[in-house]
């Protein structure tokens, strides 16, 4: 939840047009969902009349400037490449990235649709596709950034925490310590890789219907496993609100990725063991976020203990049939 | 800046099927803007196949229940008299209260427009002629609520925040015990009356173009002083972000204001005491909102020392004649 960056109206109102070239202003709000930057849902006259909506985002300091063309790129290949997701517009002078209050700053087009926090079997097959789609959309995609969120972020990440992880609940330092050792033995290293979503969560899906009609929030994005990114796709759509794992709504995302892209033998051998680190990742950052942000901060931290009960889960699962492949 | 309470999509969508008939939702982001309730920004299908757009609102803690039906009743006969303000709108049962999530929640329409921050001339003239419009407007209104923000609140208030709100500033203390005891002696007592708005800042009127569009934000509105609104108003309106006061603005402002509604002797008189207390009504409750907020909560306090300022400058002020009158 954010707006750190507050805008006039007049400010936003001249951006608009004079950088962008649109049209006059109708109204601008402050988005409050998010937790990484400012955003601004924009109206414009259209050149029709009709109403243009936009999202304005500022890049706050969690998002480096030096990423945001990669992002800004990626989404503007995958549109270009028939996956539905905002679309940056360029400004007046060619380029998407603009300074907005001393930050880079962004347009993109406003994507319609909703997402959906009652997840039911059919969004999760529908997301399965769209996940596959992402993935072959980004083939020739040229922009590279590496994952900062594998195997040695974690372990630099649980070095910050250590010490006072356990203020969240007795035995996370030592389960986590474990957890960091068993991976750094059984990670893969050569899975099929590309860019991937790396945070293709519920609220960044969105549905007409019960189809997924557009993705959002591509400031994770990385080089990394395909398979990680089903891993962590599964982790965060595939368990009920009581954190029991639902193994039909695993077996059906995974079978509509495989129609777009079948995983090979290492893939699917790897997958218990990507589902563990995707488990841990979200653990990990979710407990610095709770550890460590400010009391003033407009967020609401996430609850780190979500990921503890998912870890155990896959920590006694034997293979990949459990999740329903 | 608020969204205290969080609504699932689904749920936004089925309250506006089932219970106020509206089309299908089209999207809802909660803003962030405001600071005493949660507000989502709701788009539906329109009966034409358009689009229509409403305010959700949810009355969090600081607006009682009990007084929204006086809030809600206020704008529907606002607008239903002329003035541009958001129209609450009837659920299927009749009631413009309904009940989300264990809160008192309405729907009204979307006022198109923005508020400005870079006030000119021609802003405070039009806010003047808005403000009298408002006056007039509420003439037969037949709702009831007392300003809890009077006199013998400020002295509540005061005593409340009496031990800790020099460390804001020292002297304060003394500053606002002195000028109690001068308001009890000065205040006013037989001013025409009526509901007020009670909180016509900026950020509260809606222009297009230089001209006023529009009035949002009841939940101050209260039985008082119609030349009380007024020194509400030159005081959020007329000083200019040096916080020196600019007697064209207030002299233009109360000019357009009288075109609708002329003030009577005893108003003008009595108009440098009541620009005291409006400086004082905010210096309190910014004061203590900045003691006491929940450090957690995501709203960031106002400044009280911008209205210690101008509470200084009226209390040298001799007559009315120094705010252009």
């Amino acid at each position: 939840m954010a707006v750190y960056t507050q805008l006039a109206n007049e400010e936003i109102a001249a951006l608009l047009t004079r950088e962008y070239g649109l049209g006059a202003l109708r109204f601008a709000v402050g988005i409050a969902q998010g937790v990484e930057n400012s955003n601004y849902l924009v109206a414009v006259d259209g050149p029709d009349g009709g109403e243009q909506k936009f999202i304005l985002t500022l890049y706050e300091k969690r998002v480096h400037r030096e990423d945001v063309p990669f992002f800004l790129g990626l989404m503007q290949h995958l549109a270009q490449h028939g996956v539905s997701c905002p679309l940056p517009v360029a400004r007046k002078d060619g380029a998407l990235v603009g300074d907005v209050a001393g930050k880079a700053a962004a347009l993109v087009t406003f994507l319609e649709g909703k997402s959906r926090t009652r997840l039911e079997n059919v969004h999760c097959a529908s997301v399965g596709g769209a996940l596959a789609g992402l993935h072959a959309g980004v083939a020739d995609y040229t922009g590279k950034r590496a994952n900062a969120l594998s195997l040695s972020g974690w372990q630099a990440l649980f070095e910050k925490i250590e010490t006072r992880v356990d203020e969240i609940q007795p035995g996370l330092r030592q389960m986590i310590a474990h957890e960091l050792g068993y991976l750094q033995e059984h990670w893969p290293h050569d899975l099929p890789r590309g860019i991937i979503h790396a945070d293709l969560f519920p609220d960044n899906v969105f549905f007409i219907d019960d189809a997924v009609s557009g993705v959002i929030d591509f400031y994770f994005a990385c080089e990394d496993f395909f398979a990680y990114d089903l891993a962590i796709t599964i982790n965060s759509w595939c368990f009920e609100a009581s954190r029991e794992f639902n193994r039909t709504k695993s077996s059906l995302l995974v079978k509509n990725y495989q129609k777009k892209r079948p995983l090979s033998e290492a893939e699917i051998a790897a997958l218990p063991t990507l589902m563990r680190g995707s488990a841990l990742r979200f653990l990990l950052t979710r407990a610095h976020d709770l550890l460590f942000h400010e009391k003033s901060a407009l967020v609401t931290p996430k609850d780190p203990l979500e990921y503890a009960v998912k870890l155990r889960f896959h920590q006694q699962v034997k293979n990949a049939a459990e999740y329903g492949l």
